[in-house]
């Protein structure tokens, strides 16, 4: 059984409360915030202590933290909680710096302690399918894969200008799910960026619109669209041509129903946002935690996984300034 | 090389003739029409002559003859081509009286000569398909067949009085259809109608919307849905559940166009009625008529076919009527 | 609060002890079973006590009973805990006798206490989605309605020859979903059966493909298919065609891959059977089954519906057996 | 009346004699070809006379010209016709030399003579549906196109050889499909490609994968994917993402039939390749084009058209070498 402690009591984490509580295999023990009073409001949905980090901590009861806090914490409290002992979900990224985020992840090879960072996509149902298609061999072997990941609408611009920008808060996903399917980091990337959606994200240095195409050492191409606006919903979808075949993670929509009418065929938009979208992968995630933690195998997602995907996001982000391709080697 | 005379110069005429125009292996010589001035117009436009059905059923050189006039004809006209020699090519239905079309039945044998029904479905490429994958036993034995058949709009009143009612206007295709797909006439047909589209429709004694079922010999079942309106375009699908599968065969669309938007995920309609969709099926069929008389093979639509379908056409008139199922064999 | 008696300890009750269990508003309080240690083992997984029936409703403190136990003792069971003042959900169908559930009926109505019957389906999403957009006036008028539904293989030959028929224990589904999407229950009933999928079905006088036609008081129609066996998993589809357009609300699907290659473009199968695809609307159906009773507001399924569906399966039984449509007013 | 010669025998040219004899508006007078019995052969077939090069163009009676040669000779070609008074229509490319085509393009202009190149696809009515949605504000602003393009084998590596490159021969469609949906040139293209198809296309210092990111002036973006190998057929998709909405126009399948059993829900695959995908898109072609030629209006496809995109091609052939984007300005 693991007894965890919850860091952060936000939105994300209400979810994650959630998950662990009806998990047969983890019971929420101690939720922290730094807002107290959110810590206990959540705490006592589930029936759980709200303490400080501090006392989440040093509980030798709680044997595993689940980190969903700020992103600027995360380095600090994932060095903190391995040293502790614990077995570490921390949510992505790692960090926005990253040299913050390789120095973390030094300090935890000390440790040994397990960490896996949540990019839960990799247990969607429908691209865990995928990928067991792609490993099954049904499609030979893979050349070209096409990412397409649109959010149904920008954040705020106070959220943009702390995001460190569209590579390192949303593509990172995407260069995730590129490194989950295609087996390996890439070569080099290169991104082309621009601002339609929000004038505003233009004039606070990021963009609301890119396209990155990362090239293997074998040659294999990816690209990656990323949009801030898609005015139909989530747009989460992944394109893989291999030799043999192609294969296809099309949306997940809210219902069935398929309407006919002098308009034309309507169906249904996709599911909203990535709430409604990836609750599935949420649960599947923290089971895969559970169970890996509890027989001491293998994390499916790694700290190093975490690093490599921002080291893409660093890659992209030098790209798209210097307007031309740049080696992730270099980086 | 097949030297046809057309007879009809209307609407369904005018497709025949491009068809018949545009097969290497066959050409218009002449039209013939109730009205000379329509016939004039379309021997012009395709360098045929016109003259009258007399004349052209008199002379040698044409060899074949394609009948698209009004139904009420179909009889006499398919005996008398015979007889003068041509091979014929007839629209459906035979006739709306079934012991006429069993005497031109009768009248036609004696002759030797070709005669197809211009049940041009069975040529649609889609259906074709179907018949293929079945036969090729992709989903085992047939067991349950649905033919949905929706026509855009219903047809004038005055036209409705005079088409014989539903069953034998517009549910024979689809009867063929079934007849086509199983391989057999089925043992008995049990038919529910209603005027919902068109009060005219009901007050003229016939129905607008209709469910048929038809049960076979060896407990096969199948059910023809029919109405006389849909707001989205021509319906015409076809599905036939097996031991090892299902088939279905889905609509055509106008376009392949998708939009997504805050009110849906769009497509196109179907394509919208009878010519738009079938123009394949009606080039195909000519095809076949052609194909099948110079060689002097089997032709894959007969007269017999046609009465077939005429009289389950009977025995769904004659079933709505009682409130009950009817056998074939009592028709 | 509701405080639950779960009686009966089977599969189904099992999925109904889970959503009890998480739903903020119900707490699992005894199981019962005809096998005390099935009750045991049920009760231990959800931290309740095992009891047996009459301890249960004699109770206080549990005030609504879920009944998920065999389907001849149903009726038994609604008038005694209706009698005991306990709010009752039970499992589809009330009885295999329509002359008992009536009488059930009956003793219900002196008690005036709230009892649903589980037609789960109605609380699916996609059926629930159609239903409100046919509210909306989106298709205008209904028309006719086509419900298909297959399940992925036959029951046991045992389960078979208890089961009432299929027009009582599969079908009584679709009626019930007819009754919801078209607001009433139908003037008659015309039924043709088979059985092609196992011929022990046809031995014990059941059988396995059935289409049967409903014919409702101002004309409407419709059709609905069963079979006990579809190869590719469990088929549950409803079409309904309107004055301005038609809504369909398609399967389930295991997963959203498509996969391309030279052997066509395969995608994912419908969900395997109802476990799998109604799981939403168990949820759903407990959840509304909570709020109604703890708001003393009217059930959204009720006795009566289950009793015109037992009178509908009552109808196409005879209509099979006669060979001719059966009013429902004759029954 | 357009009275055509046809410069060219070969498969596309067979297709071309075809289309010019079935449309109204025009005849098949001659045909040449470097291997005069390829051109008695067509002409033959299509009852026009094979003639030189030479004496289609000297003939007065010959006022329209379709070229449909070798790459090598289109210009050539392009400013003889010109000279001669023809109007013209040549296949693409232009040529594979830029400043070659340049200067057929002054020479063109100089004559004053009506040239439009063969982009086939700007009149595949699929392509045709998106950009009439497009600029009925369907989706508000266009903002990121996505062009996918992928044939289904590689050509023999002798053609390889001598077709400038894949970009020059394939993508070259793609890149005046990006100008014609986004209504103007880019200001940069980047490529990436790699040869994973055919090892020899790589020696042959070309690629068979690639990957082409577009910016434009005011920072809208485009991506378009090409691979000489889709195992499942011809894959030719556009979407649009722009500021209210996406267009997606989808493939076009061999039929509509589906299959669903134990293996999955499996339709048809896409048309095998341009002759079967782009036929009506051909038809249409050659209609625009008598319908201007005819009424003297501007032409839907220039000859500017054509200098474009091949300028587009030999930036994303010097990106590819160069390894960093290139403008467009540069070229």
């Amino acid at each position: 059984m693991l007894n965890v402690g919850l860091l952060g009591a936000g939105r994300i984490a209400g979810v994650h409360a959630r998950t662990i509580t009806a998990h047969p295999g983890s019971q929420l023990a101690a939720v922290s915030d730094h807002f107290p009073e959110y810590a206990e409001k959540l705490a006592a949905e589930y029936g759980a202590t709200a303490r400080t980090t501090d006392e989440v901590l040093a509980d030798p009861s709680i044997n595993a933290v689940l980190i969903a806090t700020s992103t600027d914490t995360h380095s600090d409290l994932i060095e903190a909680a391995t040293a502790a002992g614990k077995a570490v979900l921390c949510e992505k990224p790692v960090d926005l710096s990253l040299d913050r985020a390789r120095a973390c992840q030094r300090a935890v090879r000390l440790t040994g302690q397990p960490v896996m960072i949540g990019f839960n996509r990799r247990f969607d149902p429908n691209f865990g399918a995928m990928k067991a298609a792609l490993n099954a061999g049904e499609i030979g072997k893979a050349e070209m894969l096409s990412i397409t990941s649109f959010d149904p609408a920008p954040p705020p611009l106070a959220y943009v200008k702390v995001s460190g920008g569209i590579f390192r808060d949303m593509m990172i996903h995407d260069f995730d799910m590129a490194n989950f399917l295609m087996g390996e980091a890439p070569e080099s990337v290169a991104a082309a960026g621009s601002s339609l959606v929000d004038p505003g994200i233009g004039e606070a240095g990021d963009v609301d619109t890119a396209i990155v195409t990362l090239r293997y050492a074998d040659g294999r191409l990816a690209v990656i669209r990323n949009s801030r606006r898609a005015a139909y919903g989530y747009d989460q979808r992944v394109e893989l041509l291999g030799s043999e075949g192609m294969l296809q993670a099309e949306n997940v929509l809210e219902n069935t129903v398929v309407k006919s009418s002098a308009a034309g065929v309507t169906g249904a938009k996709p599911t909203y946002f990535f709430l409604e979208r990836y609750m599935p992968a949420f649960t599947a995630e923290w089971s895969a935690f559970v169970d890996a933690v509890g027989a001491g195998t293998d994390l499916p997602v790694t700290l190093d996984d975490g690093v490599t995907a921002l080291a893409m996001a660093e890659a992209a982000t030098r790209s798209h300034q210097a307007g031309a391709p740049v080696k992730l080697s270099d980086i």
